[in-house]
């Protein structure tokens, strides 16, 4: 078993590795991959990441929901926002839901194009997606999706989060993995209080969402696993 | 007094940065900007990077010195390689060197395209560079030579610690400095053990560099801050 582990810190970074034989696990954790993973586990047929909210309007017919955000506020018209309490089980169950989201959309497109397999991750399926990854027999590019093509910490502590879990059975681990990992045992105990060093801090606390973020940093909340499947995000099984 | 640090991870996230009125301090720990640290240190006059071992040769006469390395052997017929106990005052002193160095030289000719000044950073002149740093009134990029364009600890850690320095000194960081203090932190009592984490500790085994490795983790041998002026890199005072 010589699988190798990598971090993508961001994906302006994504056309150095080689990954078409690889799955990459897409990280956005504040706050689409967190609300993609509730949303399926909560019974929602499928999820279809889209970066503009204009992109949602081939969608505009009442077989789908419309989630998008503008400054924090649900875009007049829609059917919720980004927050991850909107995915409920009422509200998702049996449905199509179209997500506008621009970093994460922007890495699962990109990740697309070469890799063998898309899936999503977030603390909230963490074992989950770990107890699956470690019986692939496959090389793991954990793509954190950044914020604006920039470096941010929340999805790098989450690839840590899964570095550490499997660094017992992949045999090769980049630079990248091992800052993440390091940083994520450094956080691990308190990952809200750790979060508060970053620099879009400030901007998170505008946008008036520290329960979205506490809910974000729960670990196995959830059991399904996001795939990426055409244009649409549904259970790996 | 609202100054910004940054730091950039690898070149290929350079042009994300506001750089026009910002000093940037490009750093290639292992070993081209530790040698020219300690080179000008030395009483080398200038020395000039290039990127490949063929830019050499326009300056092959007898006025400059050239350095260059392939698979850690000096290149047949050039004066040393890339060790930094090459620059000594008796080989260097009054002398311009050509250096070749891939990552380093292509960090430096990216950021002085744009930057309002570029200079130099190692862990030979941490002390000295984060004192002048202090007194400009200037933002600073931390840029991080990397390896290929991908993430590598060592230039992570010396941004990491002109960070931890000049913490009192300015108002903003970005998620990658505060990532990289805290790697820093966590590594800076046993910089060298820290870094046979790396991916490539084994190629550095293989070049048979652990003495370099060593002295290029030495804090403050030198007083110089290299400045690229031009296509040469000179003592800033």
């Amino acid at each position: 078993m010589s699988r190798t582990i990598e971090v993508c810190l961001t994906p302006a970074l994504l056309h150095l590795y080689a990954i078409e034989k690889s799955i990459v696990v897409v990280i956005d954790i504040l706050r689409a991959t967190s609300s993609i993973t509730y949303g399926l586990e909560n019974g929602a047929e499928s999820i279809i990441p889209v970066a503009q909210v204009e992109d949602c309007l081939r969608y505009s017919n009442k077989d789908y929901l419309l989630a998008a955000e503008r400054n924090g506020e649900v875009v007049p018209g829609y059917d919720f926002g980004n927050s991850p309490f909107s995915y409920t089980q009422e509200k998702v169950a049996g449905r199509t839901i179209v997500l506008t989201t621009t970093n994460g959309t922007k890495a699962m497109h990109m990740a697309q194009k070469r890799a063998h397999q898309v899936v999503v991750g977030s603390f909230l399926n963490l074992t989950a997606l770990c107890d699956w990854l470690k019986v692939q027999d496959k090389n793991v590019l954990l793509l954190c999706a950044g914020w604006k093509d920039q470096f941010n910490l929340e999805d790098t502590l989450f690839a840590g989060a899964v570095v550490n879990r499997l660094r017992k059975d992949f045999m090769h681990f980049d630079d990248a993995s091992v800052a993440a990992e390091d940083m994520y045992l450094l956080a691990k105990d308190d990952l809200r209080t750790y979060l508060k060093k970053s620099s879009h801090s400030h901007r998170l606390e505008q946008l008036n969402i520290e329960e979205d973020v506490q809910f974000c940093l729960k670990l196995d909340v959830c059991k399904v696993i996001p795939v990426l499947d055409g244009e649409r995000l549904v259970k790996l099984f």
